[in-house]
This record gives C-alpha cells, structure tokens and sequence, in this order.
C-alpha cells in the first residue's frame, strides 16, 4: 500500500567532486562553490601534501606517481569521511579504478575544462610545476590532455571555464548540479514540495538560509500588507530579526506577536491574546499570520489565522524538525483546553511553508530526536530507500548536514503531503500515520503527559507493533528487528522505562477504537509498506505492549 | 438583480373555510381541523345566532332567508376580522356572490361532501331541521344537493366523507391543504427550506411545536449520540425540558450547558467554558452540538462546534425572528474580542435548522422589531409581494400570527439560503445583505454599541439609502417613500435620534469601503430588486446620513 509517493527525492550525495587538468580552477571554484552551498571544502592533494609532510613535487621526486596516487585514493577516503562537502581532487585522480568507484558512490563528479592556451596563461607563472619547465608546454599541456582525455569523459559533466571568473564557472556548475538528483540541496536552490487540498494548492520550501528570502518565497499579497509573526520567545531572539527584515523589505507591515515557549502557549487564554494583538494592529480580513517555530506556536498561531475575523492567510515558517516533516503539512491547527490537549481546533490550510534547515542546527538533541521519530516512521511505512539512508549516513543526519537534512525534509514533506492530498479532513486515510500510535498513546496517558516525548512513545510504540505484526504473520521478526535497530540507532528509547504497567495496560483498554476485542491499525509488512488491518485482536497488542515494557 | 428567488412561498391565507351540505359535519370536522393546526375555529351560523338572538329556524321562519344572508355575510366579516382561523360556514353561503368574492380572496375554501343515505344517517334524530319533517326526508335532499351542485363546485376542493370518522376526514382536509400554496402553514406540517452550499447540505424545517418533534426533524446520527445543548438561562427555563425530552426519546444522551444571557456569552472565556463542558461529558468527534436561543446563542454554540475537536455536528435551533429569518442560516459563527464584536469566529455549516414559530411568542416587542428590520430590508431587495404582505397584514405578523410568521421565517430563509448558496464565504454576494448597512454602521458607531438595536439602525439606514438611489436616478421619490412608510408602520424608528451628527459623519468617513471617495453599495432600484453601484459619491451618502439626523 503507497510503498512509493509520487516523484520521490533520492537520498543526497555525500559530497561534490571538483576535477580536471591542472589551470583548469579545481581548488579555487571547489572553494567558491562550497561557500555558495554553505558546505565545507577540502582538496585531497593539501590532505596528501599534510600526511606526507612534503610538497606534491616532491612525493613524485622521491617516491615516483604510483606512491603519489596511494596517498591520493587515502586521502579520498578521509575526505569522504567527513560531512557531505565539496572535494577538490588532483588531475590524475580518476586515472585510478578504485578512485573512480569511490567517488562515483559517493556524488556527482564535476570536470573543469580549458583550451591549452587558457591553461599555460593561468599557470605561466608557476615554476613548481615540472610541466612548464619543458622546452614547449603548450605541446606537452596538449599532449596530456589529450592522454587524459577518455578519463576524464567518466566524469559525470565537464564544465568550460575558458574567459570565465572563478565566482562564474562556481554559478554553472552549480546550475549543471541542479538536474543531478544525487545533488538534492548541493544546488543551493530551495527543494519545493507541492501540495494540493481541495480549496488550497501551495508550495513547501525547503533550504537553506530560506527565512531570509522570505520576500521570493512567499506569494504575492492579494488583499493587504498587513501581517502578525507569531513566534516563541526563544525563537523570536534567533529568528525574528531576520524574518521582520525580510518581510520589510518585501513590503509587508508586520506587527510582531510574542508568545510564551512550550505547551503552555496553547491555552485559549494566549490564543486570545494573539487575536486581541492582531486586532489592536489592525490586521484585516486581507491579512496575513506568520508562524514562526515548532509545533506548539504552528497549531497556536494557525488556529488564530484560522479564525481571525473568520479565517486569514497563514504561512508556516518551521523551525523544528517535527514542525518541517509533519506539523506545518495538513492544516491541523489547535489549542488545549484543561480536559486536554489540541481539543479545539480547526482544518486551515497555510498559503506557503518555508522550511530553512538552517534552524535545525540550533535545535535541542531530545528535539531533534522527537522529530526523527517521525521520519523513521514515515521510512518504515512508505520509503525504503529513506530506511536505508537514515541507517547509512546517520551522522550526517545527527550532524544536520544540510543535503541530508533538505533531503529528509523535502521526502518526509513529500509523504505526509501524499497523505493529506488523499484525506485532507481526517476522515479516513489519514489514519495511516498513527502506526506506532496505539501503543504510543497508552504508554503516553500511562506515563503522564510530559514525562516521555512525543517521538520517544512512538518510537517504541512501533517497535510494540513491528513484533503484532510479525506474531500475526503479515511481516516477519527481520523486519521487526530492523526497525528496532534504527530507533535504537538514533538515541530513541526501544522501552518503555519507569512506565507503570498496569496503568499502561489498563490505558490501551480503554482506547477507542476497539469494537468488540478487536482493533483498526495499520502495520508494516516490509519496510517501505503497510496495510490497514481492520482485526488486530486486543490481546495481540497487549502482548506487544507487555514486550516494550521494562 | 434576483428580484425572485426559486420555489417561493406565496403569502399565507387568512383562513380556511368548511362548507358543505347539512349534515357533512362543517362544524365538527372545522373544529377538529383547528385543533390539529393550532389555528383559532369560528362558525359563521353561531355568531348569527348570537348576534341575532335567535336560532336559525327562528331567523328563517320570522324574517326569511334573505335577511338571514344579510347576518351571515356579516358574520363572514367579523370571522375575518380576527388572526387566521378555520371558519365554519353554513351550507348556504357559497350561494352568494359576494361571500364566494369574500372568502377567494381571504383562502382556501374546503367543500365537505357526502351521499344522501348518510346525510338522512347523521342527522335523522334532529328534529329541529325542517327539511326533515318532510313526508320523503331523502327525495328533498337529493334534490337540494342537485340544486346546490354547481354552487358547491366552486369551492376550492370537496371532500368525501362518506364512510369516515371526524378525525379522518380531518386528515384528509389537511392532506388537501398541504397542496395550496395560500394555505402555507394550514396545512400543519414544517414547511422545509432546502439549504445547498459546497459540503453542506440541510433543511430548515419551519412551523409550530417543532421543538417537540425534534427527534423526527434531526437527520439520523452518523457517528454518536452524545449531544450539547446550549442554551442562555432565560431561553433554557422556557424550553430546554420540551428539547431534552424529544431528544432523550430519540435516543440521545444530551448534556445541558446554559451560558449568560445577552452579548456577554459571546466572549472567548464563555467559549472555553462551553467546550471544556463538552468534553467533561465526553462529547467525541461524532458529538452534536443543540444551539438553542437566539444570534447569540447559535453564535457561540456554532464557534464551539465549528472548533470542538476540530469541528463537530450543529443542529440550530433559533428562538428569535431574527435567527430564524437571518443569522441561523449561512454558517456564521463567532465570538467577540476586547478589540471588537464576531473578531474570531468560523464558518460552520449546521446539519439542520428547527425554526419553531411559537418560540416567537416569548419574545421581547424590541426583539421581534429588531427581526422585521431584516425581513423589511429582504422584502426590498428581493421580493414586492412580500412587502405588499408585510403593508397590508401588519396586524397578523405583530400578533405572530401562526400561518404569516411561518410565510415570513420560510421566505426569509429561502432568500438568505439563495445568497449565501452562491457566496457561501462571503467573499463578494453576500455583500448585497448590507443594505442600509452604510449608513447603519455608521449610526451604530456613533450611537455607542448598545444603544439602538442593529435592526433599528439598518432600518434608519435603509430610509437613507432609499433616498440615496432617488438622488441618483437610480430609484424615485415614491420608492423610497414606501420603504420609510413600512418601516415606521412596524414601530422601528426612521430618524436617528440624539445620535450626535458629527461623530456618525466622522464614523462614515471611516468607511473601509471608501476607495477615492467613492463607495460600492447595493441599493434598491425598485421595491423588491437591487443592484450593487460601484461607485456612489460619498458625498451623496453623507447626504443621506444627514437627512435621517433628527
């Protein structure tokens, strides 16, 4: 069942590979290029030159090419180590088998080219090249382009640098980088996630330093100028002052609105204080409501756009990861009433998402890791591909590196907004996204509100599930244990520690949805898959629970 | 501009008149009528007797028929005179020319027939008949009835009742009646307003105790029987027993949240106390919410239920004439902020409307005037029959007779149903329902929010804006003329008095529609259309402001 969403993002490269001839600007554009992305850059020949403690004429001088290019395929591999970033490497590098499987594993390779006289003009100069030092280097550049010249056609693009600046051959290969789908984010664009709901189409966002492109990103006012940014204080002292800024100067008059941090922002008492504030600034019915922060000033913030003077536009601006995967994407909007929590509420539909990674790096561990909840449970039940990346590259993942970072917003966007364009009221569907939720909620009442996150219960909630699922026949324990490995993996509890048993048990009774002994939910059958299954019998899931308790 | 909308209702008879032969059981059956449509019943041969102190055989045999006659077309006068009733008449009266114009023009005029055998049947023991005490009692009949025949077929309908109880026939009559479009109400059943805007579909029933009846007048539940009834303290003490008990009988489990009286329920801390009561009695997403009272009851209860869990079911049912004709139909619903009235709300479409007519009958005069002002304002814009109704009925709408009060609420709401049909956010149409608004809001502004009711200014409105047409040849003098004429017949004022003149033109100026002095308005072309001018001077309107300025 929807085991692939439409026009899915691959998961990112881990790094840009910058060759070619010797002139042709490998370590100047690989630099410039790596300052355009926000990414780091290193050149494998300074990397060689540090290890061997000796300038590269030298290497060859006393231990000839062959040495040389160990030292090189060794430095490829530190290089590649890191977090994703752009590699500058030697001319020769793709002369190696090896080097050219490395690299073609890892990320686009990128080829700068010149003409001979291009090339001897830009390293005239340079006498530590031994080239240069023949009778004719212009005949000896020639000849060695042309020796390398099938090489370097196993590049995945060559770019022409002939009569351009470094900061323009930086900007094409940024624009051939842009149709590579390994590349995701490295293109420096934003990834944009479309999502259509009856009565609203918009677009999500995602990149990096978005919140102050604002202006480009948000469409064009239809009504009016007039606008509230509703954010956190902790939020408001990070980001505020860019988003003000950005809508200034894009023409908007926006009156700031500051609520306090944590749930307690979404009491009708604040909610009424938001409105009285947008009313006091003269907010319209042509006005506009920026949310700025994670989910608490998202539901708060668009419940009051949602039924300010009825309804005015909101735009959702996220800055947790459990905001840009799932929150900011389906409308929802509530406040809590003392009886509990996103009691009140309504469907609104924001008019954009702009999701800026760039948020994320000052995001709180326990936060970070609420939000991966989510993810791995959109990988578990819709992407395969995504279960692997997150098992493969989880520290650039923890590391907020920003390809894979963009690359799971934009996937796990692209998933929930799936979803909500089949269900846009909850009606059904939508139910789909509670896997690891019957067991989390008990855990969740059983715990005490605040005692285990969100993403912590669901975490082990779907471990829960995974093994009813296998004791049921319609998966297997390989696939249950992977699951487990993965929460596990990313610093989730797999247990439920200091959970009351018997208050556990007695919660999962009284849950809803059971109709005589027997419960609707949805389970993993492979990872990337799940089904509906309409029977579950209770005591099937009591015995998951009872395994997940410590 | 939509001068008709479809399917009308026609203005409502004054009365229901049983005629037949001796012995067909007028009396009987017109009595047994009455009591089923909760109308008043008069016989027309009993005020003869009364008036004339004397027995019918009396009259006939000291002063003749023709004298006789005399007495009844004046007792068909009187009957007349008083609210709509059934009249029973004698089987004589249709003989006469000027009593068949009397009762075509005043309603529907019911023959009750039967065959000679049951004729001699019913009355052979009356020995006070004449005809009787003849030596072949069956042979007169029979040529009586012949004589009579084509007297009889000018009557609206016969009925047989041969062969039927009083009770069956009493039925059939009112079956018969259900098909006139002058009986209206008579016919004793709700009228029904079909209500058609995007994902919403409900009746609006109209018509008498149907508070009572309500468990036949609900749509089945889908999803549960939990169920809020809301209600203020004054409206709860006159009818929350007679809701509870219907619903309690239609298997509902309904809990009953009362709120203070008047505007002051409208606030978000009233709000918040509803909906925490809605989920103390575990009200879910399959819960209803009963609003019970008048705009700002279904106000309040229709935010909570648009918002409740994002947004449970909502029945209206409207006590005041201007809920039932306006503020019940459309989905509106908002609470007040300090900044201002209706600053939060939502649109919420209910699953049904109740409008029970006798719930009128409690109302406060100041009240039921507020609600004409609105039914005046539609009359103007979309229907001259109705207006010519409202001129020559006056007396039977201001004594809430039943048959006019359920024309009236059904007419209204059919015409409030076609507008917001075709503009059901309000996003342009729906603007025509702010007749006499402009210069209203301005009286109301100046005047301090609570000092004349919103019906008494947008009836001052409308005398301005009347004008303001005349002034712009887009109306005449006499059009306008006949707007302020009604309006002041139902007692609502057409000047604003001690409104300071300088703050209600300082509250015009302020207009948010005034784009480069120029405002779009809808005004009335002639008594029943309008058409929205896109560009009056606003000069022009303050004119017509200072023209109502006592």
């Amino acid at each position: 069942m929807m085991s692939e969403m439409p026009g899915g993002f691959r998961p990112p490269a881990a790094a840009i590979f910058i060759t070619g001839f010797m002139g042709t600007g490998k370590s100047v554009v690989g630099r410039a290029l790596a300052g355009r992305l926000g990414l780091q850059w290193v050149d494998t020949d300074e990397i060689v030159q540090a290890r061997a403690a000796l300038p590269i004429t030298e290497i060859f001088a006393r231990h000839g090419e062959e040495h040389f290019r160990e030292l090189e395929t060794a430095a490829l591999r530190e290089a590649l180590a890191g977090p994703a970033r752009v590699i500058s490497t030697g001319g020769g590098v793709l002369l190696r088998e090896e080097n050219r499987a490395l690299m073609g594993q890892a990320g686009p390779v990128v080829c700068l080219t010149a003409s001979a006289d291009e090339i001897l003009r830009r390293v005239g100069a340079d006498d530590t090249r031994p080239l240069l030092r023949r009778p004719d280097p212009k005949a000896a550049i020639e000849r060695l382009l042309a020796e390398r010249a099938s090489c370097y056609a196993a590049a995945d693009c060559q770019v022409e640098t002939t009569g351009l600046s470094v900061d323009e051959v930086a900007e094409r290969v940024q624009e051939v980088l842009a149709g590579d789908p390994r590349a995701v984010y490295f293109a420096g664009r934003p990834l944009v996630v479309p999502v259509s709901v009856p009565g609203a189409e918009y677009q999500v966002s995602i990149g990096l330093g978005l919140l102050g492109m604002l202006g480009e990103l948000v469409p064009p006012r239809q009504r009016g100028v007039r606008a509230a940014l509703v954010s956190s204080e902790p939020i408001a002292a990070l980001y505020a002052d860019t988003v003000l800024e950005a809508l200034s100067a894009a023409g908007w008059d926006v009156t700031q609105v500051t609520v306090p941090d944590g749930e307690a922002a979404k009491s009708l008492e604040v909610y009424g204080s938001v409105c009285e504030q947008m009313a006091a600034a003269g907010l319209d019915r042509g006005g506009c409501v920026f949310a700025l922060g994670g989910g608490v000033v998202g539901d708060l913030a668009g419940f009051a756009a949602a039924t300010y003077m009825r309804g005015v536009e909101l735009v959702h601006l996220p800055t947790s990861l459990l905001a840009q995967v799932d929150s900011s994407i389906g409308g929802k909007t509530a406040v809590d009433l003392g009886a509990g929590k996103n009691l009140v509420g309504a469907f609104h539909q924001p008019r954009a998402v702009v999701a800026d990674v760039s948020t994320l790096q000052t995001l709180p561990p326990p936060e970070l890791r609420s939000g991966l909840g989510e993810v791995i449970k959109h990988a578990c039940c819709f992407d395969a591909q995504m279960f692997g990346f997150l098992g493969t590259d989880r520290d650039r993942v923890l590391g907020i590196d920003v390809s894979a970072t963009a690359y799971l917003v934009a996937r796990n966007c692209q998933i929930k907004a799936g979803v909500v364009e089949q269900d846009p009221t909850e009606q059904g569907l939508r139910a789909v996204l509670n896997y690891g939720h019957t067991v989390g909620h008990a855990l969740e009442r059983a715990a005490g509100e605040w005692e285990l996150r969100h993403g912590e219960v669901v975490g082990i909630g779907m471990v829960a599930e995974s093994r009813v699922a296998a004791w049921l026949g319609r998966s297997d324990e390989e696939t249950s244990r992977r699951q487990e490995e993965l929460i596990a993996a990313y610093g989730l509890p797999t247990r439920a520690q200091g959970v009351d048993p018997d208050r556990a048990r007695q919660a999962l009774r009284r849950d809803k949805k059971i109709v005589a002994g027997r419960l609707r939910m949805p389970l993993v059958s492979e990872i990337g898959s799940f089904e509906i299954v309409e029977d579950v019998p209770l005591e099937m899931v009591e015995r998951g629970l009872d395994s997940v308790l410590a």
